[in-house]
């Protein structure tokens, strides 16, 4: 074939494509891109923020670069009742590693933890939270770890769902990270959850990759093990991304300021203030758990994912407040088939 | 217009941009993506490596969201001769600060950085140096730092060749960045140079992002100030990322293991050989500054950029060795103009 042949026929192909990818493109359009959302001021505030940063040579245009988004994890983006996932993953784990520590059995909150007696655990605060999570978390490999982790979520079950925690995800937030995606937004997770437990899942779940996902953290030691490098998990504290940890994990990880935050607690508020205090156009949205039925109410007196202070300033401040009972057709993933019948 | 009329006209200007860059992409496949590289092994290196990740069906073909790249900046990048640049920065820093810093011209190290005499600073080693980065970099909030850094590349000058900092940088690696993202690799930093003196310039000189800058930093603490929120930067070491540091780093910050590294000094091998011991075809690389003439000769007994296990390492392994004097066409992008002559 000639030079022009060639170059040809690859027009023919390239026209043809375009073809098809011009079809495409007015079908996506014509399409809802938060099909579980209720029409509402919700959702609208939403669609109106993301037209305004996106539409070039507007007032409120963002460059693309900069058109980064902070989600929290637990009760934003995933169930967290009737407790973090990640603690059961801890009490699962204390389970399994029962037989080499027989000194569990005597000491709290090991033994509290090993019997299931929530209430107890609790009463010790967070320093006994931490050394549960340091006891069960420490002492292997980085990559050793995150076996784990994919390991415990291939089997482990909600008790009350009976499903399988990755699909207690909540169908509207999944819509609304890949709307954001399609409009150029980079999309983050800040969580107070552990980093690398995280990092196993979010990517097949959330479509956020390992290197977007900010969280709390243990140490780590590099070594050589005869010969082979390999990253240590330490019993020792890193960083605890909650609170006022949220901004100063977002400004290591990121280096810019988010234009849109997405909490559901007391323990984003910073979070969101650091956002909304940036120049510019901003949106700022607190998830409250209204639903009962279909999945848990609280706010202001829970003991997981308080939302008191942060209840208020929301509508001091004008942000939006997602209503789960009034804004979401659907909460999770599997109740998709119910809708279609 | 009638909506045929619409799509015709579109489609009209589709086949337009079309051809544009069906024009433009056969000259880019034609040009060399590493003009200033001479050919040789260190630049054949390279070209294998990229085809063989990229190639599809390819046993050594490694998916986009894999093609994690990381590089040391100083004698990396950019030159770190007589000083690291961020030194230049700190001295400077202190001579603008002198006036409300009395104490500093009877306390060591600080008379010694004031007079300029590094030999006396050196001798204080690591403390000594730590000392006076706390002293300059702490005390503000992220945006007047990040202001401060900005304000003084705009003027300072390097005082070898007269030109501005961020033209010390090296032309062959500005090259080698923008061809592995043009074949789908992510680009990071992983500096044992302050992140927070990196991120205000990566992205116009490196085209590489602030969120994709790793280097060693101070805390912050987030401070609402007669309530708008700010971060402030506090006197106290968060992360050293150097040597041991730098794989601990790229874990915390991207969460998974580079496939190709990029370095100059000892404090790069165990980055290197982190990257190396991942499971898959991995490129480790090491720029050998052999070009006393066009920028500076030193290896195993240099103080600044110490280049001696590694450079053993890498023979023993077979990493690649870039000769600066026989790989490079130029070292710095003003030196262009004369290869055009």
């Amino acid at each position: 074939m000639n030079r022009l042949h060639v170059k040809y026929r690859l027009f023919l192909f390239a026209v043809a494509v375009l073809a098809v990818s011009f079809g495409y493109s007015q079908t996506a359009q014509a399409d809802d891109s938060l099909p579980s959302w209720n029409e509402g001021p919700s959702k609208k505030s939403i669609l109106e923020f993301v037209k305004k940063v996106t539409k070039k040579g507007g007032a409120d245009f963002v460059p693309p670069a900069e058109r980064i988004a902070v989600f929290d994890n637990d009760g934003t983006l995933w169930s967290e009742q009737p407790m973090y996932f990640q603690l059961a993953f801890v009490m699962d784990r204390m389970k399994a590693m029962s037989p080499e520590h027989p000194e569990w059995k005597q000491k709290q909150p090991f033994k509290a933890a090993l019997e299931g007696d929530l209430k107890t655990v609790f009463s010790g605060g967070e320093h006994a939270l931490l050394e549960l999570v340091m006891a069960t978390h420490a002492g292997n490999t980085t990559e050793e770890f995150s076996q784990i982790v994919k390991d415990w979520l291939a089997t482990a079950k909600h008790p009350k769902t009976g499903r399988p925690y990755t699909e207690m995800v909540y169908q509207p937030m999944l819509e609304l990270l890949a709307y954001l995606r399609a409009n150029g937004f980079k999309t983050y997770i800040t969580s107070g959850g552990g980093i690398e437990f995280m990092r196993p899942w979010t990517e097949s779940v959330y479509g956020i990759p390992p290197e977007q996902v900010i969280g709390s953290s243990i140490k780590t030691k590099f070594e050589l093990r005869n010969g082979t490098p390999v990253l240590v998990r330490l019993p020792e504290i890193n960083f605890i991304d909650d609170k006022a940890g949220k901004p100063v994990g977002i400004n290591q990880h990121i280096g810019r300021r988010p234009i849109a935050a997405f909490g559901n607690s007391d323990g984003d508020l910073q979070m969101l203030q650091w956002t909304a205090a940036g120049q510019g156009l901003r949106f700022c949205l607190y998830v409250h758990h209204t639903d009962a039925q279909r999945e848990w109410a609280y706010d202001r007196e829970s003991h997981i994912g308080k939302l008191d202070k942060g209840l208020d300033e929301a509508h001091e401040k004008g942000w939006t407040v997602v209503d789960m009972k009034k804004d979401w057709k659907v909460i999770y993933p599997f109740q998709m088939s119910y809708l279609k019948k």
